[in-house]
């Protein structure tokens, strides 16, 4: 979607929850979760036994620049002594299992995750190997499990898909950008006032170059115009670029410009 | 995360909106981006001059069993062709633009999706090529830009990747899963009177073996017990177990169960 970006700006920002990675199979899938957990502002990233060994070249060649994340990666032996520091830990598990436990959806574990963060406390996230999943034992040791709401149809979820789909929650539990604006750059939303000044002008030139002559339809016609015209949003530039292509129309025909 | 599904199941339903990758370079990435439309309900893809030509064994390797989504893909020469017969056009852009135009979050643009295909209307969703992006006249074809909020220090963002949110979140937006319960599968979660039925037993349990002898301290410890023993929720099958566990501990020290 974008170039790379270097990444020299990744480092460990607070306090943000642990990715860690069971039994993991492909070093392209440690580097891709790298990325993943870049783009959430996640940072600290442990695997259990790598099933490849650690490090591997083929994570930093997928990784896109995530190195800081690949670098202070830690590796342990067993699910216990990757979390033995941790205060919470979240399982994620595709498939129902033979236990009980707190399920969460990814929004809601991320906004828990949110919760527990600030009290100052560590959290960890656990993801199973590529294809079979985490096992009852690796799910024992977590206090809730988080399962995805995707297509039961079809429920082969990358592994780096996975951790984006969280890290992505993640970051948007703290994110406040209003899910629908106007990208309006150097230019302003022009007001009603400045709108109106543009229907008035394009009213007068359209009643002097005939265009509204039918008496009985021109409020109707002048009122669908002005409908259209509010539809969306609209910038003072757009409406000055407007005031020009009617007066240069007007010009065009041999009339005077209003 | 989990195995191969086959993706038998895979078939358009309903009026989903059409993925179309401008310019894709790499076929693993039109492989993942299938696998991630699966996971998300989506089915319509469509590639406008993919840079190694089309079809290529490597996308369908990569998809993980979404081999459906890639045997129905249409090619178009231009994004202005690939969105002909369709109404609503977004173009995902990770960064500002000289331009003016409606910008939406993934989860904005997601539930913008879903109100305009109940109407009937098709929508498409543009992304660019891996390494540039859409560019200025991709984007002009748009009715609004999906950007999404993610680390501003870290824009790499995979192709797959970012369809995997927008699939998610297409999901999501009709998804009505609770972000938190308990799954307790064949047993049922305990009533107030049958946990208050094993506090007693464990009480009484306790009393007898002269845990609770001092009887200064004795209502804060039973209360402090009451506090943990409700910290979560506890299934029927639990507290059999720990009726049990009570009963066990008192038989083995010699005294009668109660």
């Amino acid at each position: 979607m974008t170039g790379r970006d270097g990444g020299a700006d990744l480092k460990p920002e607070g306090n943000t929850p642990v990715v860690i990675l069971v039994r993991p199979q492909l070093a392209e899938n440690i580097g891709a979760t790298a990325r993943a957990m870049a783009n959430g502002g996640l940072f600290h990233l442990r695997l259990v036994a790598p099933r490849d060994g650690w490090p591997q070249s083929r994570a930093w060649r997928s990784a896109s620049g995530a190195d800081r994340i690949l670098d202070a990666a830690e590796v342990f032996e067993t699910v216990d002594e990757a979390t033995a520091d941790l205060h919470h830990v979240f399982a994620t598990c595709p498939r129902p299992r033979h236990i009980v436990k707190t399920v969460l959806t990814a929004r809601g574990g991320a906004a828990e995750l949110r919760a527990i963060t600030v009290r100052g406390l560590r959290c960890g996230l656990l993801f199973g190997p590529e294809r079979a999943g985490l096992d009852n034992e690796d799910m024992a040791r977590a206090d809730a499990l988080i399962r995805y709401p995707l297509n039961p149809r079809f429920m082969s979820l990358n592994l780096a898909q996975a951790v984006m789909i969280m890290a992505y929650e993640w970051y948007m539990a703290a994110d406040a950008t209003p899910p629908r604006t106007l990208m309006t750059n150097e230019t302003h939303v022009a007001t009603k006032g400045e709108l109106d000044n543009f229907m008035r002008h394009l009213i007068t030139e359209l009643d002097a170059c005939g265009f509204l002559r039918n008496e009985q339809k021109r409020p109707g016609m002048v009122r669908n115009l002005r409908h259209f015209f509010t539809r969306g949003e609209v910038t003072e530039q757009e409406l000055r670029t407007l005031h020009g292509v009617v007066s240069e129309l007007s010009r065009s025909r041999g009339r005077p410009s209003g």
